[in-house]
């Protein structure tokens, strides 16, 4: 009807596939920048999984994932070596053929004769697509990712994952933009958790988060070494702003109370 | 009746509990760390879970992977404030009382009064612990984390839940130490991937992983932008090393095919 979000709850849960984040190898920033992705496009993101190469644990991740949330992710194992076998878990999952995909092959086949890679039989691993699922472009390096039904298999380097996501995006259903604002404490935890639970309890439609990060004990001795970070979110922004006031005003008494200054406060 | 690790393979789930996660708010560091932390342990972390503040959730979570693996641990959720639920998650899970714990309360009013917090009633929240589990100390700042069964909760500070990690390194069932080698390609994984798919199946018990890595394409406009770099692990050193010994040679004949040296190879 119109191009408005849907009003309900787009969901997402996210699954990072690879031995090499387990085995801390590699270092994960996928999660991030799908997080950051989700909360940009009003999509709660609401689970990730970490799993190893291993099809079986893939497959189950897939199939507790995509029937819980409005829409997947995954990351990793879309190569052309024989620990990529993601296409495989996904059509397993879904239960389709994982054919060659002509329109794949084309793709990568072109992308490797213009970089001078030789062509050779491992490539048409990159070209196994699951039956009914639709092509996502690869701006970066050619291989295609692809979306089966509500899943998005994208590959697993950052750069090229990014990428991905960007193509899809106007292809997501999207809802109500999640709004967020952020309010330093400059005291710890224990002292603002009281009067932070009260206002939590009068909106319920904000959610508020405490935040602990760690003070340089040089600079601060003798006040607890971990202050509070305060950010509240929803989808309201009238009910936001009166809740993130309410926290403003409580932060203020307290520091009145203490003789803090805002000035004092470490940046996060 | 030694200090030998079990030969079994001793295994862990991770729980990494915060809406901040999730919506991008805070990055995780944590993951890498318990993933460093396990391999250097011979503990093979086979699963990582992200989940909301939402005591279902970390309930439904907990259990999943307490009954799966050897070792559980949690990061996050167990300060003062209203959204830290972790130890109630716990408890659910466990289907045990969570009181006031004597030895948590002395702890931690020891510290507020070390650093000059007031001490009120939202400070007990921290001293919840699940009944029979037993504390795990926090040497940065007093509040502790604890271990139930085989679920170790940690805080979702990077410090703070390094600093418990130590602690608990003493207490754990440990593995035999997965070893591993890394060698680059100086190729793409397209041109290395069918000589690697048969060492792969020569060696079994090597677990062959070869990890793409973007090239700055202006330094090389003529090749693959993504070259490849190959991991090996295993437990058993002389079937690593022999293992190794064939993919060296396979990235010789490579390099050797198409007038490559090392050199001109991009650092990971």
């Amino acid at each position: 009807m119109s191009a408005t979000p849907t009003s309900n709850p787009v969901t997402a849960g996210m699954l990072v596939i690879g031995d090499e984040i387990l085995s801390g190898r590699t270092k994960d920033k996928n999660i991030g920048t799908v997080a950051d992705f989700c909360t940009e496009m009003g999509i709660e993101l609401r689970e990730v999984r970490v799993v190893a190469d291993e099809t079986d644990d893939i497959v189950a991740a897939i199939n507790a994932l995509r029937t819980r949330y409005t829409h997947v992710f995954t990351t990793g194992g879309i190569g052309p070596t024989h620990d990529d076998i993601t296409a495989d878990a996904v059509a397993m999952a879904f239960e389709v053929a994982l054919p060659i995909n002509d329109e794949a092959r084309e793709i990568i086949e072109t992308r490797l004769r213009k970089v001078n890679v030789e062509i050779n039989p491992s490539v048409l691993r990159m070209a196994r697509i699951p039956e009914g699922a639709t092509l996502i472009a690869n701006p970066v390096s050619g291989a295609p990712g692809f979306r089966m039904g509500n899943v998005h298999v994208m590959a697993g380097v950052p750069k090229i994952m990014q990428a991905m996501l960007n193509e899809i995006a106007k292809t997501l259903t999207s809802g109500r933009k999640m709004l967020s604002r952020e309010l330093p404490c400059g005291v710890g935890e224990s002292t603002v958790s009281t009067g932070l639970g009260e206002i939590q309890t009068e909106y319920p439609a904000v959610k508020i988060g405490s935040y602990p990060q760690m003070v340089n004990p040089q600079r601060d001795p003798d006040v607890a070494p971990v202050y509070a970070y305060i950010a509240l979110r929803s989808t309201n922004e009238a009910l936001l702003d009166e809740a993130t006031a309410k926290v403003k005003a409580l932060i203020d008494r307290l520091h009145a109370e203490k003789g803090i200054t805002l000035s004092e406060e470490p940046k996060p």
